[in-house]
């Protein structure tokens, strides 16, 4: 079961057992946060020796940007690939609400240590997560500005309104269980229609 | 310096010794994260020795409950206070966001502490938040409703809705530094307007 989610979280990572211990350091970080967490809890976790550890991350602060660098990267995939999915404004911004939101639902445990535990990550691994960060708000942002060009969006802002647009998915990660009555799918639609609005676009009515 | 930061944060508590551990305990967990924390390293930050914490607080959790218990209450009266502000819900709504976000933007380490950390209370203590959290959003989304009744508002679903009109406050707590170019009040008032619109009010237009 954890290999099998491991290998769905992390498909570029090779081989199994770095998996396996990005999996057992995202939920060790969960719990109990990346400073009260030792290297010897996350081996034990993944079954296997502190030794064994090191051989695929030579500390902890190497284990976390693994974790912290693939979570933004995917985010980024994410926000590219739906801002590239659609020409009109309007559309682009609905598929990057859905897909992040319903990322963020759906991967929440991973997402609190990706956007919790940034400050404990060495300056030099910061400044790598904070480029992937930059160019996230960079496409919602280009975004926001390319509706108010074509008349799609209102906004006073644009670089407050993409922070908010962004926002409504980033704290989807601290709210969202498996308990939640709402599926990630459904929820990245709800608060599409939600953002759209936000930016003063008619989420009823398409613009393609 | 301290001294007066720790009255002007916690006016009710009392002694002062209180104050101060509870604003060494914010600054620590804030930091390290709580599992992190020793009562030592507390009770050094506020130039105590860690005997004299325990006369103010039984434990670790005691300070961590006392923290977040004190600031989820001046969340709650704080939206309870802008929800009888004013009678339309267009007016009362936006006093809400203005005061919640302006609120999570100056106390943005406070704030993560409340939000982020609430995993860490006992059983116990977590159940006496999550009913403050309850209130807070039973007021927002009540005034969601009435909005919905009185043609102000036009949302989908009012559970997912005051969902995401609160979550826009909480996530500036995870983003807000000082270096931040917008100041608590101007982001507050900014956040208002999108979070009116995101309802499907207009904004410009005062109701009352």
């Amino acid at each position: 079961m954890t290999k099998s989610l491991s290998a769905e979280l992390w498909p570029d990572v090779q081989p199994d057992a770095a998996r396996r211990l990005m999996l057992a350091g995202v939920e060790s970080f969960a719990q109990r946060g990346y400073h009260a967490t030792t290297t010897r809890d996350i081996a034990t976790k993944a079954g296997m020796s502190p030794a064994a550890l090191y051989v695929h991350f030579p500390s902890k602060a190497a284990l976390l940007f693994a974790i912290s660098r693939s979570g933004h990267q995917q985010a980024l995939d994410l926000v590219r690939t739906a801002a590239e999915s659609a020409d009109a404004p309007v559309d682009a911004m609905r598929e990057i609400v859905k897909r992040f939101v319903a990322w963020h639902a759906r991967r929440h445990t991973i997402a609190r240590v990706v956007q919790y535990e940034i400050g404990a990550l060495p300056d030099e691994e910061y400044r790598v997560v904070a480029e992937l960060r930059r160019d996230i708000e960079r496409i919602v942002q280009d975004l926001v500005l390319a509706g108010q060009h074509s008349g799609d969006f209102t906004v006073s802002d644009a670089r407050i309104a993409a922070r908010a647009v962004l926002s409504l998915g980033v704290d989807v990660a601290r709210w969202y269980t498996e308990r939640s009555r709402t599926s990630p799918d459904e929820l990245g639609a709800r608060y599409g229609e939600l953002a759209l609005r936000m930016l003063g676009a008619d989420p009823t009515r398409s613009s393609s």
